[in-house]
């Protein structure tokens, strides 16, 4: 039977969130089940099997890719602490769940290398053959394309550019138990300790002091309205993802980051900051590298998952 | 006619060294020519192809690889300050100084990025489809291999590993104008200047103070004799290139680091000390990284510039 769509299935914590596309990469539908987390998460890929080939007629479909929130290695999930997976192999499980032996392609990879693949297939990284993408929400996501392809590495632990150790003078600690990881100041949990330590350590002025919570967002929107130590916060925080930005391009040169995640709301005001020291860093070299905010939102890792099957 | 040869070229500041190859990467032979930089380097393409034309059948040869020592992109130089280029179409400007049109694939690389990729070919990374080999020489020379191909970036700037900025608290200023890069400290120059600055600031005993002339091979024999101070010099080196190398394992998590170069003939004496520093930096992640001495020397360059052109 013809091929005529790809679907793209990103397995969050939360929800499965699940798109069907045309070959050409249009999104035609999207929905999403809850994530079944019940013994080790060990229903989530019958629960897919079962939603989908009810729904859809998968000998029309040329490919399923999945976006999983852990590393993966050669189409393997190496372990996924979000969902209780320990090592899967998400082509052979998700096909024995399936009423049927379809003439398909299955193919797994990390959730925010596909959101680089995503931004790089249908938003702002179009046309881009080496992609860097951050996602910027509590912790930090990232994700590298090189030649059109996902960076896996030799231990799938390629694009973990938030425990990159940028300070060592930086005494937050990140999840991960070192000092210094980039994730601990450009991250919005990093933007909050940011602030937290400038309000702690000076008597200096700033509406941030009047506000019950602090955010990331709180602190952004303050520095746009004109707030100096707001500003000096996020101006902070940018230098911390320019200087790590430097330095990949010291080793793979992307010719675009991408910034997606809640932080990335910021729009402009980011990129310009970012802009602003990344170039200060890479002198006295002549380098053209373009900063863009995502397009995709938090469709991308659906759209990643759609083109890893594309072909 | 039957295709049984390879050519690989490797154009340095003060000679062109040509290796001939069979199909399957054995080195048959290998003689060198002068570099002629007079006039801008403009003879150096003419002499090379008037020296293997009058030596070589090409009709035998599948394809002839060129290693420059500056930025390469999409098979063209950006420029070559060693050898007076600025922007040279090689594989054209090659042709025209060939009595008569071969069908030859010719391709340039970066030389740096060739070492990597001659490595891959017949050296120690063979089977590695991930590489990231640092040359410590007088500077740092560096190339990236990822999926098999070399990664020249988007602006030909990939791998440029020795100007990362890894130490901003470091006042040698390198080549570049910038001060903290991994060449000032991790390079032969970058040992010796370490050993200045260690001899000055102290009055510690060391073997180090009875040399007339310091250099990195007397401060890593005398740190292998045992001597206190050289040794924590070579350490304090092989430590700021351990975390660079764990810098760029969160990018690219390369799986195998290749190091060549005059000091890399300290051999596992440099191994040992990168590796207790480098896991120190990885930590808690659990990362099966291999580091070793590169084994095919200063032919490293023509390996991989004949590889490039096996297919």
């Amino acid at each position: 039977m013809m091929k005529k769509y790809l679907i793209g299935i990103d397995i969050g914590g939360t929800s499965i969130k699940i798109g069907l596309f045309n070959l050409e990469g249009i999104l035609l539908e999207k929905w999403a089940i809850p994530s079944n987390k019940t013994e080790n998460g060990n229903h989530i890929l019958t629960e897919i099997a079962q939603a989908i080939e009810k729904k859809y007629n998968l000998e029309e479909v040329n490919g399923i890719g999945f976006g999983v929130p852990g590393p993966v290695q050669n189409n393997k999930v190496i372990h996924c602490v979000n969902l209780g997976w320990k090592e899967v192999d998400v082509t052979s499980e998700f096909s024995k769940h399936l009423k049927k032996a379809y003439s398909l392609r299955i193919k797994v990879a990390n959730d925010a290398n596909l959101a680089a693949a995503g931004e790089r297939f249908q938003g702002i990284a179009k046309g881009y053959d080496n992609v860097c993408m951050f996602t910027l929400g509590t912790g930090i996501g990232s994700g590298i394309i090189i030649n059109g392809s996902i960076v896996e590495g030799y231990n799938g632990f390629a694009g973990e550019l938030g425990h990159m150790v940028i300070d060592s003078t930086n005494q937050i600690l990140c999840n991960c138990g070192k000092q210094g990881c980039l994730e601990t100041v450009a991250s919005a949990t990093g933007i909050v300790s940011l602030a937290q330590i400038h309000l702690a350590n000076s008597l200096e002025d700033s509406l941030l002091r009047f506000v019950k919570k602090l955010s990331a967002k709180k602190v952004i929107d303050f520095a746009k309205m004109g707030d100096i130590l707001a500003n000096r916060i996020a101006d902070e925080s940018m230098d911390y993802l320019a200087y790590a930005m430097a330095l990949i391009t010291y080793v793979i040169d992307p010719g675009i980051f991408v910034i997606g995640g809640g932080v990335s709301n910021a729009g402009d005001f980011l990129i310009q900051k970012i802009e602003q020291h990344y170039y200060k860093y890479v002198k006295p070299f002549i380098l053209h590298t373009t900063f863009k905010i995502a397009t995709l939102g938090n469709d991308a890792g659906i759209y990643g998952a759609a083109y890893m099957v594309k072909e």
